[in-house]
């Protein structure tokens, strides 16, 4: 086998760099039903929802596995047979959710808008009033394809209007912004354990309307994805219905903490933000230019444009910083011929300026002097 | 909270006790597309086919998640629309096939036999013979609520004789036992990480029938759950579908190797029946019996009855061993007035002894004195 690159730094949308006393928590061989790991579960719940300021009329369900598993298993939950959910896609995330919905049989509609802007909620409007049966509506609010942020409370207020449930993939945002079931009126938003919350990914959440998930009986045609019915036992025994991820249980647990004691999700976003403006000034010192505006752009991942040179490889880049432990991410783009390069995890402003060197001396070594779209610069 | 209790041993039918180095391969973060990463993945689904004696005829199919997840996902995309599956139970195990199968709403019929003794190919040929469109059976290698070993041989030449689909929950047995693909011509087999493989749950497998799967496209009505789909995507990028597990992945891959320098499923197994022999030697000393026939059981995990004496309450005696870090599981009985140690996981027959002795003890000072069924011993 080829030898591993001694600890890398995670430079992708996830998985993300974790610190390492959470990963510390992974030592400990645990059974699900000792008293240790059913606070560490309560505790988990209870803060995520203070997170999303819910009340007890919101409940949060650990669902292990990724988190696509958890969106599959909200559609499959809160559709019901009859309804028809509202897909919007601006990226490769949104686009999941359609083959979700492909995949089920899922009666739905696509709404796909540009994937370098925010969509508008006049978009959602007009597919509305053309097709009242849609009963739900579902979008992605950081596609994490871009970095694009989608409005989400302008959607939110369309749904109250028009009596659209509405569902939430947060699974690249919830940590760094707290999506509140208080004004957004959601009936279900997907967390990951990863991503924003620094924990180990293989361990997915739902924050849910009780009341709304209460009336789901029956509805997810699935044992496995039952939101419902993950809820009713973890509610009456406290522990999961099946083997859960113990070792990634902990060690979520222990991320949670170090998320409070960084002030919470206000202290996240703003470290993720001084990450992201390091980056992304000095990449445009260097020549490069993002593919989003700044005012659309949540600092979890930043997108640049491909060096306007045909010499330009991103595999050969990726390789290169791979040999100096940067590990970018390949593939999954909003638009083709860019690039992204994630602002999460436990990652400084002084590393995130590092990475920005770091593609700026290969590209360079490289023979690649076009760094900007179209604009040229000697290296 | 509670002070959990340090290093505790866990006696429990998974999670089991993990060897410090497997659980330190998690003290690493990767990136799931990392050549290191690519490689494990690829290492442990050979290693596994290998362990099925399965030739390229076969394919391993990694999913994250409990092995609930990966049974549902077996009758999911197995069963095609207008099959028809018979579920065997003998025990807990078998009755969550049986309720994956109404959850989804699949075909079925029940084969309930005696949770004491192994079912017996005759009765399952009954009820093929009584109901010509079944077209799977599913039964579960051990019940782990038991420890009973049904035997698959028998029904796997049944399945071949009458041309019926089988499908193997293996999730209890496998690592300690082979399930060869080539004698047993199944269909498909459900693997989990934790329990006799020995590493961190949260990562299932199945092991199948390539020229099987591939006809089974669009049968799964879910894109998380399709093992078609989660096969072809692998075979093609070498990748997940969907953000893994990468941290368990990678324990995964270690307690592989370790499984390998033990001597592979033999080596495993031969420890097991050694702790499995101290701990009954040592239980039935004290006057405990064990639930089932030695023949019967699987060394995975003991069952024993309850001491035949009123004052007996399995909590109290959870919690005092939980007090000398010893972890039993509470619940999920094939019969009741049953409890059951786990022989699974790094436990050496040393501490199987003093798990045996310490329950003694435990039961003598709480003035618990007939041990066995019907049978009185002073303590």
């Amino acid at each position: 086998m080829t030898e591993p690159i001694a600890a890398p730094l995670l430079l992708t949308p996830g998985p993300v760099t974790l610190p390492r006393d959470t990963k510390e928590a992974m030592l400990e061989d645990r059974s699900s039903g000792e008293d240790c790991m059913v606070e560490r579960l309560q505790f988990a719940r209870d803060y995520l929802r203070q997170l999303a300021k819910g009340t007890k009329a919101a409940t949060v369900i650990p669902l292990p596995g990724s988190a696509t598993y958890a969106n599959e298993a909200v559609i499959r939950t809160f559709v019901p047979t009859g309804g028809k959910i509202l897909i919007h896609s601006n990226g490769a995330y949104g686009d999941w959710l359609v083959a979700i919905c492909r995949a089920m049989g899922t009666p739905h509609s696509v709404l796909r808008t540009s994937p370098v802007r925010p969509a508008e909620a006049g978009e959602f409007r007009q597919v509305l009033l053309s097709e009242p049966d849609i009963t739900h509506v579902m979008l992605v609010h950081c596609e994490t394809s871009s970095g694009l942020l989608n409005p989400v409370q302008d959607i939110a207020d369309l749904c109250r209007e028009t009596g659209k449930g509405l569902l939430i993939d947060a699974v690249a945002t919830f940590g760094a912004y707290d999506l509140d079931i208080g004004k957004l009126r959601y009936q279900a938003a997907v967390l990951s354990s990863n991503k924003c919350l620094e924990g180990p990914p293989g361990l997915a959440w739902v924050v849910a309307d009780r009341a709304v998930l209460e009336a789901c009986k029956d509805n997810a045609r699935s044992l496995s994805l039952d939101l419902w019915d993950q809820n009713q036992h973890l509610e009456r025994t406290k522990c999961f219905r099946f083997t859960p991820p113990t070792h990634v249980v902990a060690a979520v647990a222990a991320a949670l903490r170090r998320h409070e004691a960084e002030g919470g999700s206000p202290g996240r976003l703003e470290r993720y933000r001084a990450n992201w403006r390091a980056l992304v000034d000095r990449m445009r010192q260097n020549g490069f230019e993002t593919l989003l505006s700044e005012s659309a752009s949540a600092p979890i991942v930043a997108t640049f444009h491909n060096p306007n040179d045909p010499g330009f490889d991103f595999k050969k880049l990726y390789g290169e910083l791979a040999r100096r432990g940067l590990i970018a991410f390949p593939g999954r783009l909003a638009v083709q011929n860019t690039f992204r390069i994630g602002c999460m995890g436990a990652v400084s402003e002084s590393e995130m300026i590092g990475v920005a060197n770091a593609i700026y001396e290969i590209l360079s070594e490289g023979g690649v002097i076009e760094f900007g779209r179209g604009r040229s610069r000697a290296a």
